[in-house]
């Protein structure tokens, strides 16, 4: 990349495309300053070249549907991998590398999925492949993992990573309206897809995760082990009885390092309402992490929307067109990162939120806590109220710090209780 | 840098060098499984050989007193400055470019007045001169501004940089106690220094805000530039008060883009309770900025201490040690920044907060309004309290948005009223 003009090469023209090349025209003169080049957005692969654009890249930008056009240009220096999905786009980057392109990608879903094969022949072509808007859009997360804490072990990442789910539960918190009611409002602002599912249903902070337990640990996590726990049963009920509590419901994403063990779970929690994250409202997005040396870090910001994740993507094309130095998509030396030493969840430890719906008769309380103590579940706080969304009594109890195990054999037995009238809920406490 | 050893040259043992010196020893294998390379801390120059250390170094490390010692020897790869002063790191450094190595400091004081030449001598040399310590600690700002957020144009940049004075302010808000008390626990508990100047008048946040606008605008803002007020006349009265308004008073560093002209200082100032730095306590540092493609963004951790210090030295450290790439000293390709295009402060707009201490007698709120609107100051709240702390009666108006010029005049004015009992008291109001 000696040429003073950098070719890009883009698949995809959806928001953050469109994003990206605002930034660029918008900010090209101060980019010139500070990198001596000019970026230039070369070719655009799209699906349909008839599709009408709310952005126009310069006049000599050739649109076209072929992936050929990309990989078979010597000019282009760098491909823009921005179209989602995971087959297209995983043939696409295998190609570039395979070419001698760099890479630059906010393909979450891709990264966490086949990640390790990617990042290798990466490696093996001595090739950039930079994702920093893959997680969190335009908040630095991945630099700050992979170069910034570089010495610190980290001991433990909490996230507010899905601004579509933390959307909802703040306006469900807020205005006191249930989960269907403000879903609604979110897709009708376009905060939410007509398919909700990746966003509700802890996915897509899943997929995130994935990525920052790897810059965090060098270490790969599957999908498959994750815990993942979505949105879409949590009632108001619950939010309220929290806050009552002094809790805030959050949708987290969490990784923690017990003496070298990983666990790692997305899932609505309880977090305290003077914690950091608590304040993290709307469709903001928040990683809180502890290293060993720096000790707490928090980073906060736009999680999604064109021009902030686009500003992600622009900073991976400046750190590639930038040097010639040896690029550090991993933050790690191995081609092919160990797999993760993980804690069987049953083992994981935590305190914990459990409302039962029960009949309003005597005994049940003492019931109840008897299962607990059967299974060494000490409780903190316990209320009863006099109401409930359908006849029975809530009863909520805080417990201090249980293993999974024993909280979810609890459970088992409790809800077949003949008194105890709906399904328990529980929600983990941070 | 093609040796699986990296040698370092340390000047000065005190509280971040040694915090350097624990985290290499910690995470020694850890870095060696990024870097490829180990971390070997070669000579430390101290100012007294006899001196007890709280740190153990690998036994062949050499302590000397002589300068000498670091600059001349071959095998040292990386100076790392963490000595303090002006005179002495400046000839350091100077002499350590000079001999084509690379550098690593701490220093805010050095790089904000004597910056520009150093940089200068750097980017001629093509050598590192990194200074990710220098500004809130363990907080990753330099490398955020210096790259991950490298497309943006910066419109503004708020931070809380001065642990010491923000410790202060939180412990007087929360304890109900006066600043001599606070500041008496601060220097107790070693968040103080025994001359606290540096801190409470502002000018340590100060040499910390000229860092951050040179790295976020490309500019050079000269210190004898900044509007610079401290914290050692804030009187608890007025912290009450400004809670009553729904305020918080914070020792702030800011900068503010107004069409091109920049505007910049550091001063205690009201921040709105729900803002989100509001909520930054204790000897915790926070930045928040708002780029033109980014939006807001805020970084949050320790600004002070052996370990988070050290952990952004070694950051630098890995950057410099990791690659033989071009380094990236200031974020723009100029090897001398232009002076910055500086709005006079008269001419800055803010909304205030103004406090009277007056004599308790008809006319007097009409002749203080009365000059507001001569200066046109409009008044958006009034609140007139039958007690205050010597015997006069306090009368507190917050303002709309109006030009420090006239909030200037104003107060002139009015502080020469007759039954204007004491100095007025006056804040910005973020």
């Amino acid at each position: 990349m000696k040429d003073s003009v950098i070719h890009l090469g883009l698949a995809g023209l959806g928001t953050v495309g469109s994003g990206l090349i605002k930034i660029i025209q918008e900010n090209n003169d101060w980019i010139e300053r500070r990198l001596g080049k000019t970026l230039k957005v070369k070719t655009i692969m799209v699906r349909d070249l008839d599709k009408a654009r709310n952005v126009i890249p310069s006049p000599d930008t050739t649109f076209t549907t072929s992936m050929d056009d990309l990989i078979n240009d010597p000019e282009i220096d760098i491909i823009v991998e921005l179209a989602g999905g995971i087959e297209f786009p995983r043939t696409l980057i295998t190609r570039a590398l395979g070419s001698g392109k760099s890479v630059v990608t906010a393909n979450k879903a891709l990264l966490a999925e086949h990640g390790p094969e990617l990042f290798e022949l990466a490696a093996a072509k001595n090739l950039g492949l930079y994702y920093e808007a893959s997680v969190a859009g335009g908040i630095p997360i991945i630099q700050t993992l992979k170069e910034s804490l570089a010495g610190n072990r980290i001991k433990a990442l909490t996230g507010i990573l899905n601004g579509t789910a933390n959307f909802i539960m703040s306006e469900m918190s807020e205005k006191g309206e249930d989960f269907a009611t403000v879903l609604g409002k979110a897709q009708a602002k376009g905060y939410a897809e007509a398919d909700p599912t990746l966003d509700i249903e802890g996915i897509d902070a899943a997929h995130k995760l994935v990525i920052l337990i790897r810059l965090a640990y060098g270490q790969d996590y599957p999908m498959s082990k994750l815990t993942v726990e979505g949105i879409s049963k949590v009632e108001q009920f619950d939010i309220i009885l929290a806050k009552e509590f002094g809790y805030r419901l959050k949708l987290l994403a969490q990784v923690r390092d017990k003496s070298g063990m990983l666990h790692a779970g997305v899932y609505p929690a309880l977090l305290r309402q003077d914690h950091i994250l608590a304040k993290v409202d709307g469709p903001f997005n928040s990683i809180l992490l502890e290293g060993n040396a720096v000790g707490p870090v928090m980073l906060y910001g736009q999680g999604a929307g064109d021009l902030p994740t686009g500003s992600a993507v622009l900073a991976d094309i400046l750190a590639l067109a930038r040097t010639n130095c040896v690029p550090n998509n991993t933050g790690f030396l191995e081609t092919r990162l160990p797999q993760a030493q993980i804690l069987a969840p049953e083992l994981t430890v935590f305190r914990h939120y459990f409302r039962f719906t029960v009949v309003d008769r005597p005994g049940v309380m003492a019931s109840i806590a008897g299962v607990m103590g059967e299974y060494n579940i000490s409780i903190a706080q316990v209320v009863q109220r006099q109401y409930a969304p359908n006849d029975g009594v809530p009863i909520v109890f805080i417990s201090h710090s249980a293993q999974m195990q024993n909280v979810t054999a609890a459970l088992d037995t409790i809800k077949k209780f003949s008194f105890v009238l709906d399904p328990p809920v529980h929600y983990r406490i941070i």
